[in-house]
């Protein structure tokens, strides 16, 4: 192989540090989900093609990866396809598997398939890479992290609460304090829609009520009539143009609002309980904000809908989101098993970290020190100190080869190895180590227990 | 969707015990990786095929799993392959991407293409998924984790010394004592190879050679014989069908059967190198031992080979091994790195400890405490403990809804959690909390700082 080998677009390798800081995010994820009361599961990075397919609408369906069948796949191919030169249509005949695209299908085919043996209510967490074909761009990759904590088979909306509790907990861990939680509800925007008496005219009711800041109220009214909403109707949702307030006052506003739609009342009534419970129990560090504007996941959630915005202070799109859906397992056959849950955006996340700063210094995959090697009778002695450090479980290594002592102080500061052990005849004879600071340059001649000391 | 949904053979669901305790093994076996001063790297899950195919030779390439190209695929397929079905040729035109089959040539390819951002002797590790389309059988999946350390750039043999080391507290560390570090060296193999006079015989020796316990002294000659090797051959290596004693004494038995052989003296020279050092330093619970019918991954290992066997109560093929590779990286153009790692076996390492009952009672993704629901107001002064609790670390849930008590009991049941934490009104009134211990049927009534310490 001639040139340089590369990786596939959209794909990355990450770097000691890269990783180390991945994992200091994840690990807060995780130890959070567990306190919580999530359990872990993992399910194959592939699936059954027909596990996937259909599930994303047409557009997933195309950004699915799809794994071409072993052997001789030709022979079983079909024909007409083939000839055709069909390729969309070929593929089920060449291909029975498929990289998985989300946690939340795989989690829906591992609750039907293992109904028996899980105890519901089933709080699961999952950790663990997707595959896109998506066109890869800046923060937008080919294979992701995603982060899932849900929990199937209740109703109580006591999830909403704690999902709520655990943003909080999680981004206030980080340190990325001044988070906003959005929260919304299915039910309140079909209220809305009822109430303008557009139900198809929901989500251009939205994208245009989102513009408010942006555009003042007349824009925003007059985009609205562009795209066939009734202007009486925008009348009678007035309230939502001066959106302002606390959130039991907004609460209040809908109340009135939407008196005339059972379904947006009942809307009303979950987030009340949700919101006020949120309030009473109190959040450390995050904002929680009720935003009738927010229309994600329209599609499948049924109930509460949230989304995570970093601080303001950060140019950056939602770093989590979440909500309650009545029919996750419905698609395998399995009904009336309501779920709810919320994802972490890592990539995003670790993201805002950086760009704030507030990754811990002590988050780090470098040794503590370095023993500098002169040679083997003196490498042996660092082996038998090297050895002890280890079981206290101290990172320290010894540079593998006798080179030049320049080269392996260069070894050490290239890798931000903050100590230096330097271990001469002198050291070996009165059983001790020059341990020098690489940081400030400092030298001190000290015993096992104080180089102990020094390294823990 | 009909039918119950299942996944593809040789894959797995982990259900959360099955998580915990693979996340306990992998815990370990990563934090004394990182003692030892290695750090992680993660590669993408798929590579450009070109880096994959033809380095794991006709079978492997076989079985390396291939991912159908996006869109209109057969547009770009050569016609001709198309035109005769010849699925193996056609492969490249259709597929430009491919699962990775192991850690290390996506390794090799991470060195080579980000070279002049390493820092070396670069000690890396690495645990990730790797697939292959092997037959599915006992033991042996589609995807499995492995789990590598290695580090390039440097010959010192005191790396081989500390992968000793390394595995021995990785072991210990799991609580699985008596396990066998079985040590070679591909220049003993080299060295017999020249002394019987016949190096394409090798294998054939040691294969033979191996089952001198079963067979006797008699019965692996005559197979020898069989296989073609020169019964005069067979009488200059006399001494390894007696090949006993303390690993000295076969060191120096080697050393006066291969002084012919300046390649075979290299590797005695060294084989005593590591296991003096290994020695004088000691080890804890693992012994090391010389077996030169070690021969594996003869193809490419180039000094010393490991392999280890679990302690001789459990019936399982080896649980770890590794050698010292010269060329790793010269495949992508990148000559003179040479390089020496180790693996370790997660699926076999779990299947052992399992069976030896070796995981600590502490590792499970359950509870510590389930708080009975007896309705809203009831569950919101658990709220309030259970968001202190969280707070001080601690794994403690809500049942979600006012479901029957008897319920609620059995589910904590189901779910091993240990402690049920009950309130009713007496227990608002006095704030306290009624603390029943599900094992022994035990309850007490304690105020917050109890339930804290109890729980803790």
């Amino acid at each position: 192989m001639a040139s340089k080998p590369s990786i596939p677009k959209g794909t990355r390798d990450f770097s000691p540090t890269e990783v180390a800081k991945r994992q200091y995010i994840i690990q807060i994820i995780k130890s959070n989900f567990e306190k919580f009361g999530f359990q872990p599961i993992e399910t194959p990075s592939f699936e059954n093609s027909d596990t996937l397919m259909g599930k994303y609408g047409e557009e997933g369906d195309r950004l699915i990866f799809k794994i071409l069948n072993s052997g001789d796949y030709l022979g079983k191919a079909n024909s007409a396809h083939l000839e055709n030169k069909d390729s969309t249509k070929l593929t089920s005949s060449i291909s029975e598997k498929a990289l998985r695209y989300d946690l939340t299908v795989p989690f829906a085919r591992y609750v039907v398939q293992h109904q028996n043996e899980i105890e519901f209510p089933f709080k699961r967490y999952q950790i663990q890479p997707v595959w896109r074909a998506d066109r890869p761009q800046k923060g937008r990759f080919r294979e992701f992290f995603q982060c899932d904590a849900d929990v199937v088979g209740s109703k109580s909306l006591w999830q909403e609460v704690e999902l709520v509790q655990l943003y909080d907990t999680v981004f206030t861990t980080l340190g990325l304090e001044g988070v906003t939680i959005k929260i919304n509800n299915r039910k309140i925007l079909s209220g809305i829609a009822e109430v303008i008496g557009a139900s198809d005219k929901l989500i251009d009711f939205t994208v245009a009520l989102d513009k408010l800041d942006k555009i003042g109220e007349d824009g925003v009214k007059k985009e609205m009539i562009e795209k066939g909403i009734d202007e009486n109707a925008i009348l009678k949702v007035q309230p939502l143009f001066n959106f302002t307030g606390s959130i039991s006052e907004k609460i209040e506003k809908l109340s009135s609002l939407l008196s005339a739609s059972d379904e947006g009342m009942k809307g009303v009534e979950e987030l009340r309980f949700i919101c006020d419970n949120v309030a009473k129990l109190g959040l450390t560090s995050a904002t929680l904000d009720l935003d009738v504007t927010l229309a994600r996941g329209l599609n499948y959630y049924t109930g509460a809908i949230f989304e995570v915005a970093p601080p303001k202070s950060v140019a950056m799109g939602s770093i989590g989101g979440g909500g309650r859906y009545d029919d996750l397992t419905g698609i395998f056959g399995l009904k009336n098993m309501s779920g709810v849950g919320i994802s972490f955006g890592l990539d995003r996340i670790y993201l805002v970290i950086e760009e704030l700063n507030l990754f811990p210094e002590t988050v780090t995959a470098t040794s503590k020190a370095l023993f500098i090697n002169y040679g083997d009778a003196e490498a042996f002695y660092a082996m038998q100190a090297i050895q002890k450090l280890r079981a206290s479980g101290i990172k320290v290594e010894l540079y593998p080869d006798n080179a030049k002592v320049a080269k392996q102080f260069q070894h050490a500061d290239k890798r931000a190895i903050p100590f230096a052990v330097i271990i001469g005849d002198q050291e070996i004879d009165s059983k001790s180590y020059s341990l020098k600071n690489l940081v400030t340059g400092e030298q001190i001649l000290v015993d096992f227990e104080k180089l102990k000391d020094a390294l823990l």
